[in-house]
Parts: C-alpha cells; structure tokens; sequence
C-alpha cells in the first residue's frame, strides 16, 4: 500500500519466527488453549464480563497457592516487577531485612531491598545449596534485639541453579524472630508445591511463564493479612504508584477504583493457563514434572553427565547440569537451538560457561521431550551414549 | 477428567466473553492481524530471532515516535509505568520538577513524582482546558534561582478531558531554564502528530492499547540524550530495579544483558500493530482521526449534545461530551453497554457524572463506528435527532 508519499514503504515483514521446543529456564511451552484464548477480541477493563474474569482469575489463583488470601492477583507486569512489588510494599526506609542468597534472584531481592531503603542482612550459601533452618537461626541471633526486622525472604525454586529450598523451617525461624516470611515462587508454582497457607508464607509472587505455561507478561502475587497489616503501618507511601498494593486492591477489589488498564488479553491467558492446571490437578501436575526430572536425570547419567544440586534439593522444573570438560558451552546450545530447535539455558554469574540449564517445565515436562533433549544433547556432543541415555529414560518412565 | 481426588471438578468455564464494539477511552479496537500474531508460538526472549524482532519493534516506534533515540522500546508494562519509568529515572531526592495539571494525568504524575522524592510545583489549569507558555514561564520565573528544576512534564492528550496540549512553546519555555521537558503521550500516539525531536522532547511514554490498536500490556518509551546524560549523573540509584534504564538499555541494547523476561507475545503483537500503523502511513493515520473526530461533532451538535473542550483544543481521538440535563448518565451508559454492546467511557473525578467520554483510536475510528455511536446514543437518550444526527456526520464524511 503506498503511503503518505505516495512511494512503496519498506518495511519489516510479517512475524516470521521459527518453531522451537523450549527447555531453556522460561518461557515454557504454550499450549494452543492458550495460545487461542489470547487472540480472543478485546472487552474493556472495566467491562462488567471481565469483572466477573478477574475474579475467576482470583480464585483459580488462591487454588493455585494454595492460600485463602483475599488479595491474590496477577500484577500487570512479569515476575522481576513481582519481586520488586512484594519487597517495597513491605519495606520502607530504616527496615531492615535478611535474605537468603543462593544465586541470581537471591541477590537481586538484596538488590531491590536496598533500593526500597531497607537494610540488608544476607545469608549466603554456595550456589546450588539450600540454606538451613539453624544458619538462618544464627542470623537472626546475631542481629541486635533492637533490629526493625521486616521480613525474612528467600527464593523457592532458584531458577539460576535449580536447587529448591525446603520452606517450612525457614518460615518458622522466621516468625519466631516476629519477621514476615516472603517467598519467591516464580520458578516453582504449578510445577512442586507451593503451599502459602500451611507453611506460613506472608506474601509471594510468581510468574506465568513457568510452570503455568502461559506467556511472560503477569505476575501472580498474594499478601497475607499480616502483610497488609504491615502496608497500612507504613509511615511512608510505597516509593511505586505503580506497584502500590493499597491502591491495586482497590483497583483488583470490588470496588474497581480506576488504577491502571490491565493487559486484557494477557489476563484472558492466564484464565485458560489456569484452568488447564486445575484440569490435570495440582497433584498430578506435581506427579508429572518429578517423574519427568527423573526420567532426564537418568539419562543425563547415562551420557556421563553430573549435576552441581544434591538430589535431594534438585528443583523438578529446572535441571542444571555441568558441561562437559573440554567441550565449549555455546557451541553446543547453538547446535541444539539451530539444528534441533531446542532452547536450552546457559549458566548465569558464576557458573557461565560451566552448566546449562534444562527445562521441563508445564507444557515442557513431557516424555517426548526428554527423550528428544537427551537424544539432541547425545548428538550434540558427539557422544555415544545417546542410547543408552534413551534407554535409561525410558525405563524411569515406563516404571512410573 | 477426574482431579487427584477423582471426583469431577468444578472450576471455570471457558472464557466466553461478550463482543463490544470498543469506544471508550481505551482499550480500542485491535484488528485481526494483531489478534493472530499474538497466538504466534513462542519463541525464547534471547532467542536470535526474538533479538532481531526487538530491533524491529525498536526502530519501527523510532519512526512513530518520530525520534532518532537509540534507547526507544516498549516497557514490559502498561502505560501507567511508563509515565512511572520516566519519572523516577530523571527525578531523585532533591530534585524539583514543574508538572502541568489539567485532569487525572498531570495529577498522576505529580503523585509519582513526589514518591520519587522529588518537589514538585504544578501549574494548574480548569479540567478541559490547556496550559498557555506564558503561565508556565511566570511559575518558572518565581522559582527562585537556586531551585534545581530537572524537568517540565505535561500531558498531550489529556484522556480525562479530552483536551491537546500544544507542546512547542512548552517545550522552548522548560529549555530556556535549562529543565528537561517530558511529554505523556499515552492517547495520542499514533493519532495524532508526536514529534519527539522536532519538539524538543526529552523523554516521553506512551501506551499500546490507545492509538496504536494492540492489546494493553506494553508501554512505548523513548529517552534523548540529555536525558540520558541526566541519569548517568544521578547520586543515587534509581528507587526501582525492574524501570532502571541503565539496566533497560542493556537488555534491549546489543548487549542483551539478562533483565527480566520480556513478554513475548505482547511484542508479538506490538510488533504486527506498528507494521499496520506504518502501511497505513502516520500522516493518513492522523488524518483519519481528524476526519471521523469532526463527523462525531457534527453529529453531536445535531444532538444538541456540548462539549466541554474548546473546538481548538480538542483531541481528535477522545470526545468529552456533556451529559444533558436530566438524564442518568450511568443509565445510558448502560444501555449503550448491553442493548447496543458498545462501550464508551464515564467521567473520572471532578466530571464524574458530567461527561461522557467517546474514544475513536484507531482501528475504532471509522465511518461505521462515528454512525453506531451516534445511533445508539441517540436510541438511549430517547432522542428525535438521532436522523439528523447521522445526516450532518455522514455531510462531514462525504466532505472529507
């Protein structure tokens, strides 16, 4: 069509992108459910049908958290912003609190706390390990009883390293010391379980474009009433209008006080995502992605392969795995991207280089695609024990 | 299919939702190709294709923007944290910024910025009405000298009102005392002229779900140079990691730095509405506007229906008009919602229950869309004019 100028425009063509498997740290696989839900035309945000979606979105999300908070939603924007939500609605200038690092999401949390003008206590163990009860215990110990003590917070499933930190000691350390316990559930929810009520989470946020396997763009979150609690006592306004959650439960609320326009077609994603979850069940979805993890780490043993996580605290979801001494990492997540169309993560920080990191995560967690990663990573790596690794594999899966 | 508990489960139907026809004041209508890129499968968010697609989006907002800005891309969030994203990136703790007010934006922005911790002086003006250079100089002039004033910000297309600001006096008024001056362009992207460099203009943020047709989700920003330059002199750390643009500018740069996740189909989509907005060509585009804006007049005035804004200036793409005298706006406002299926917008704050508000952006602005409008709203105010309505709109289509 010619334009104002009357001269041929140039101009990108139509969306033109490759077919990929992905098994890379998220976004997971969309299924077509999904997919077809997001091209649905638009109502208004303030449409009295998607009223009644917000609240069905709300529900579905409580099952899904396992919580009967009134204040669970999706936040409209990704998971980062859930992160960043959660911490500068708890936390305000002169609080102080203690994180748990043990890989990239960690020390962003530290990163963002900061930023909120709280200070800092982290604890620190080597990437890939947990942190124990007793070391979080001694932290809070060694602080002064004059402390302004917030919260104590730390990430579920580390999608970095693939390790997942046992909750439930944690959180009562935490409340012993009278802190609010927050939870980053990015990586972990809809994948191993996520229980918020009985193990005392505070407050958490997830993302979509993990275990729910619908795409990035919301960030599931839920507060507890003590944590509202602790936003009414603020002596300051949370430093984000955006993220402020006083005026986004007005907004997600009954009374649908005007905040911003939600991501209408995003929310009619996650409303299908949702659903599909709960068709499968919480259970068996769980059932599903260890039996899946299995199934890859015995093939991934077969090709010789080590994993930095101990197997007790190995995430379900997210298998890190060391490369190989001698082979170069990314010319083989090149080869499995471009030959085979897989996506496969490279190792963040301190472990670039040295790992990958393989998803199999919602729609991703399937016995083809454990066969089909280990069978490209075999021919990848010119190893011969390709089948051997399929014979490993499928003998978990056809025990299970 | 039987949940883990084998008992049939109850949850939510399929997403079933109404068809509207989308004249409020956004989201606006999104067409069929927008609609389909989105159900596109996905591809990874540092995927080599996924790069070569963000350059895109990025180059083809340049040319809508009407910028040579290196930093202009889409922010993974809605319009509201865009106008977020620029404040709190050029405003730090002692800082002063003059904000022009004259309906919920400006008034939104002075929120944001004094949680940014800046000191703001508004100049105010009546709702629906414009601010005059002269008296944004006199509250320049009574700053004292010593005041550290960053920036000048006001609203273009002011979506509470309707009214459009003119910018280029504005513009040349901050930059004689040296402020950076800031443009909420929100609404009026991709309706009506934005010329980020001919203007002036520093820093600027808009949405994607007013004029430019694709769903809410995403929200346009652009940064100059000065105003970069201004936040690489900042003493403190920008209060928010996930709107930092030093970290921004990494991941959407040629370094593509891990941030967070960006949504994918959201620039899916993005991606397909700029790529219609620039066949269509932006001049024909503002044109357009213009042309169904006046036959919605026409057909106003034949009503006997006022408008708040004078004839100068109104936007061509957001029509306050009076509710008239006796008449329950909610009511009608009701029946255009259900015995029609058409949305338009209420009245926000001071105007609540005065006005309603008509959107006519993009693909919503159409001949057809000028004539339903009219029709239904003079069927649901009982109104004999409702033919001469039609009449002088389809006198102002034929003319044009």
């Amino acid at each position: 069509m010619p334009n104002e100028l009357n001269v041929p425009r140039r101009g990108p063509n139509e969306l033109n992108v490759p077919r990929r498997v992905l098994l890379g740290p998220g976004p997971s696989e969309v299924g077509p459910r999904v997919l077809r839900a997001m091209s649905t035309p638009l109502v208004g945000h303030l449409d009295p049908s998607f009223v009644a979606l917000m609240e069905e979105v709300k529900e579905l999300l409580r099952q899904t958290f396992r919580t009967a908070n009134r204040l669970t939603f999706p936040l409209s924007a990704t998971g980062s912003a859930g992160m960043e939500a959660v911490l500068v609605n708890l936390l305000e200038p002169g609080d102080h609190a203690v994180i748990c690092v043990n890989g990239v999401f960690g020390g962003r949390m530290v990163e963002i706390a900061r930023r909120a003008g709280a200070e800092v206590t982290s604890v620190e163990v080597p990437w890939g390990e947990v942190i124990d009860a007793d070391l979080l215990r001694k932290t809070l110990e060694a602080l002064p009883a004059s402390t302004p003590l917030r919260l104590v917070a730390c990430v579920h499933a580390e999608t970095s390293t693939g390790a997942r930190q046992p909750l439930e000691d944690l959180s009562r350390v935490a409340h012993e010391r009278g802190a609010l316990f927050v939870v980053d559930a990015v990586t972990s929810l809809g994948g191993t379980p996520v229980e918020v009520d009985a193990w005392g989470i505070d407050a958490s946020y997830s993302g979509t474009q993990k275990c729910l396997s619908c795409p990035p763009g919301l960030s599931p979150v839920t507060f507890g009433e003590a944590a509202l609690a602790r936003v009414r006592e603020r002596k300051h306004k949370v430093q984000s209008w955006y993220l402020d959650v006083s005026l986004l439960e007005q907004y997600w609320g009954t009374d649908r006080v005007y905040h911003h326009t939600a991501p209408i077609s995003m929310v009619y994603a996650l409303h299908e995502a949702l659903r599909v979850v709960h068709e499968e069940g919480l259970e068996a979805r769980f059932a599903r992605h260890v039996r899946h993890h299995r199934a890859l780490v015995a093939g991934l043993d077969a090709l010789g392969m080590k994993m930095p996580v101990a197997p007790e605290y190995r995430l379900p979801m997210l298998n890190s795995v060391f490369v190989p001494g001698g082979v170069d990492e990314a010319t083989v997540r090149k080869r499995m991207l471009e030959r085979h169309g897989i996506e496969i993560g490279a190792g963040l920080g301190p472990w670039k280089g040295q790992v990958w990191r393989i998803g199999l995560m919602g729609d991703s967690s399937t016995p083809a695609n454990v066969l089909l990663v280990l069978a490209a990573l075999a021919e990848s790596l010119g190893s011969s024990a390709g089948g051997a690794a399929l014979g490993a594999a499928e003998r978990v899966l056809a025990a299970a």
